[in-house]
């Protein structure tokens, strides 16, 4: 069983817990880093975050080619806009799920269109942090039973 | 704390399983109570499943009289065309978790468009029956920490 | 002169005065019921309050097999979505009047939409719960002079 | 050969013949039902008429699950906006046939758009009463050549 | 009693049998021709088929000059087009009834248009080759009663 | 407590009574100051007609300039135009509420986006004349409660 | 018959001839004028210019005051954008002529929406100063035949 | 000088006067036609009506060929949908000028987007059959003056 | 192998050379097809031009009939409109190339809508009389291949 | 060199100060003005405010009469709307610079579009008062280069 | 006081003053950049330009985190499209200027839509290489007031 | 003459051959590359691939300086999104013709808005790896033609 799952984070979320902490919350990236390493101790993680579009689509390509178990993806503003980021997707084999921190369909119009989100094989949105749990969780169950 | 959960499904999910299962999957709709319940068996589950908004919106609204810990609900067709059910999301004070089994967002235009999504606290689309575990874990772990 | 009016309340309503006070304020359905009595000792009223279409045009219906002198209906979020609605308005005799409590030309851009409004003789929106004073008045006067 | 029809009517038809005849005409629903037990003496029709979706949905359940040979829906005006419903003719297996009084492309831009039609075989539109006449017709040949 | 009736078919239904069979069947024009003269053998029928819109128009008001009883027009591709089209059914005085062999409102968006058909009297779509049979039988019942 | 209101009205309602009076009605703009006069003898009335923007906000300027108790609104066709307007609204003090004579949710589409009515308190249409009347009511209840 | 004409200009036709001479030639409006009254020596002509809404709308309702035989309006830019303007034209009896001296169709698309057109009588665009003429006329013309 | 002119007319006007007389008059095509000649004695008309745009092209390319002074083009529904007739328009050397009877502003939407209108000179729209006589006198003045 | 070709140019391609050359070249279209024979010596071509979309259907079922080996098509103005050119396309066996002479991308809006394209095999826009020779080349090769 | 400026405002600037304060800042006009004559004491100002488009569109063309050395508008509400302002701008010699003291990009969607700013030179959105200040600067030292 | 400033540009403005110099001028970027350092003689300039929205938002975040006291920013072609860019503006401490050279709102309508401009403080648009110095300006007035 | 050529590929074309083979076929890139060297011996092709905007901005830019004889571009998903890709076209002096791989015009909506192809020469879409070898072909072609 491939227990091997890349995180992708996009552009500004290294940023996290200093930006727009009403809309995003107080959580760094690498606090939510640690509660999934914590939390899954035995999945061996990739963890990437990069704020153009480019450096996220190669390592993308690489979790396919290193035939990664799973990836989930938060593509940050980038959700509602990359159709290249969207094609990436669709392009390789690992699953991928997309997370947003906050409930994108309560905020700006521009933020309602999920653009990459139509390649994914779903989205978690609105959770918070805990987003991020929630998806490994789902990669973890789908790789044991095959569903 | 409180661990009373309500489970609101939409219309057409009493016919789960059988129902364009390409899309929706084989798993019926008691199956997924019975495999809530399994999973989180001190949880106090009311199940509810209607084919209109209005049995839907009274149902929200008694979850709001009873105190409930939070609900998770799939509003089907509704998702994408009630405001009365989204006022309804927006009325009440348990915190409300929307779950799609399918993706969406690379369906028909039509469904892309999430008008009571805007009113939950958030959404998990596209992760099929696995959607509604997660959601409730969410709650629960919302519940136990108050975040 | 028929005196009798039928004043209809559509989804969420029920919860008036505990439901976003900010937006809805915080007199209670049942006070503005009271207050609409005690205003108008000599009008016959008939309250109806569901969260569904159906039994919504369903009542307006019988309005109509009643003959009633007029009818103020606040849709909520149903006026902005229903064309079922919107026909049952334009089926029947007496005259209606849309009453809404919020200013919705204030609000979210799907709220500007009118669907139902088209069909009555008039809207008073964001007067508060006045406003359903302010309709009853009108269809008083109105069935006093024919005009 | 199933010779079990459903004949299923939406919001306001039941104010057929007396609701704006200049668009609908005079004939009431009774008179329509009549005509078709007398023009296919030897077809089992169930009649339905209902003003909400949710009861339009569940009756078209039901005629799923009694293995009806087909049916005849006007939505009404729900024809235009619920996805609930559209979806619910998706999901049955008895094949339906929307039918419409008035020629809805000839009105208001908002009855241009026929959301439960493209989950249909087909559409009748503008032809009358008689339109219900011609879709029992098209169900009786196509089951009884089962093309 | 007038039981001269054309039928007109517009671009591509020359081909038809041969053309996108999953789209449009594998009955040929001439098929539904004789199948049309075998179900009304007292109707004296006009056929025509051309790729053009003049041609079509130019036909339309021939049957209007030979005072036609009525015509069974399926202007393919054309009815989500030409306004020419349209104003030529709107300024003959023979009832036109609009017939699709396929489902036009389960198809592409622009096809989902159809800007002839609110100059028709109705709309017949989806039900392959009988749309043509039930338009006649409509036309016909239309002319023996004068409704 | 201030009685003292201004009645402002927009272009063309100096032609009140002889303008589509099929739209409009017949009761002059004169007559409808002498009802208000009438019917609430101890208000101090400012009416002010002009067909330009500029005069109106000019006018409305005064009025917060004055400390008016409230103003009473009916923009005419610049409700659908005018941010300046909007923003004169927003702008002053005194509680302003828009009337329309006609229903204008009812007439072309242009006539569908109220402009100036999101800034406005709140919004009578379609209710004649009475809709001064109603407005000025609700004011001076507004006024005397100051709810 | 009426022989009096008054001849509307709207903003910025005062500096015609100096202004964008590319777009609007070289002609003034003072020689426009003098064309006019030569061409029609026994039309009466009043002339009015103005760059406001509100002046050309008080004087469009005198020439209705004044029973003018017809008016010949160039909204300029308010064309594309006054209700108001539009409603002024629905407003007076005398019939209405929209002159453009510059084609709109073939400019920017904000100049392609005439708002005020569809209350006039007709439009001429793109003709240039002989528009004025023309306009004329038609009006003569019209008023002498009474067709 | 150069007075040879070719009037065009599109689809159904040859049907003028008889069809929808309400919209278009009473004037048939051929009247139009013996006005003109009277109206302008010293001009060689070249009349042409036809269905389709082909042949209106076509016959847009001979007055180019023939270097006829100018051309009157009333494209009917075509004005609306046919870029192929504004290419050519665009491609010939005389002034084309168009001309539609009604005021095609105040009629459906679908008539208010003119594609051919933008390669024209110029546009005359809802004077009626005047609209031509005008049209030529424009031409022909324009051909006397060089301008 | 099938070397027989259709090159079929649709509404105003028969002024190329004279028509508007800024944009389309001084090429006439007997020179390119000059060219594609002299470029192409084994090739057994059939050229085609029409300004009608009839015309060009007609031919392109007639290549069809014929067994050609594929097509090259400029469908001019048709491009941007035609739904039943596009069926036509789709309806036939042999590959379809599409040819533009400009770049329609870089011009007015309206030639950015490529309907005839989507049926196509594929597009070649912007490269002037060369993209003949290209699109030649292509079904060449592909006939060759078998690819 | 000429350093005649005029500073034109629109409707509402009249209340800066005390007109939402938090949108708009709590500097007056007046102050405004005095920073202006204080910053640039070698500028002669002209400063000129008005609520109607009409006024200001004079004021504008009275600067141009004057050949004034270039002007400062902030059209405030018309800006969005104003196409006859816009052709003002256009028509005039002087330079042009629009200010807005809000950043009209980050509010209401209808303040995003930019009516009179095409035709301006250039705009200062967002920076307050200072945009005025700026704006001279701009044009001064645009005055003594000549660039 | 914070007198260091980042000057951020975006794709193509390294070509500056080569690059369609009818639109964005002659001046090149390192002369714009000395402009500024001799203009500025005491504030601390960090001039990057970079081609990459990420190489942008990283340079931003640097900023961010050494905590200038100021960015202008020129974003290019991804002001109308970069939802990530925006999001950084917004999610850094130091006040961001938006500065184009060219007047957007005259150019291609993707150019009027300013996504990231919502995000800044202001814009300067239009006013040529002098909005870099004006953008400076505000910035260190802003310093210096705090205001 | 000039025969240096770049081949410029963007996002995920990298990975053609193995990504979505039923969209973009089998062949790799470098069979691509090696197709082209075969086929133009005399060409001194440079090739780039790189999943970033900014990084295929930059060779765009260095082809410039280069002074290229050309380019050919599969700009990937960022044909649909990048107008800071369309800029460095429109800045760059080789000609750039545009290829695509699929035909965009068949596929979903948001791959029909071609927002770099309008900066370019030209394109070829849909004509699979053939197209790289046509757009080298016409580059070379107008390169020895000077045309």
């Amino acid at each position: 069983m491939n227990r091997q799952l890349t995180i992708l984070n996009g552009p500004n979320l290294n940023l996290l817990g200093e930006r727009e902490p009403g809309v995003y919350g107080r959580t760094s990236l690498p606090q939510i880093e640690d509660d999934l390493r914590a939390a899954f101790p035995d999945v061996a993680f990739s963890f990437f975050q990069a704020n153009g579009a480019g450096a996220l689509i190669d390592r993308l390509h690489r979790a396919h080619a290193d035939e990664a178990g799973g990836v989930v993806i938060n593509p940050g503003g980038l959700s509602h806009t990359s159709v290249a980021l969207r094609d990436a997707v669709a392009a390789v084999v690992p699953p991928v799920v997309e997370v947003h921190l906050s409930n994108v369909h309560a905020r700006e119009d521009f933020r309602r269109e999920l653009v990459t989100a139509g390649a994914c094989e779903g989205v978690i949105a609105g959770l918070g942090p805990r987003g991020y749990l929630l998806a490994v969780r789902y990669l973890m169950e789908h790789a044991s039973t095959g569903a």
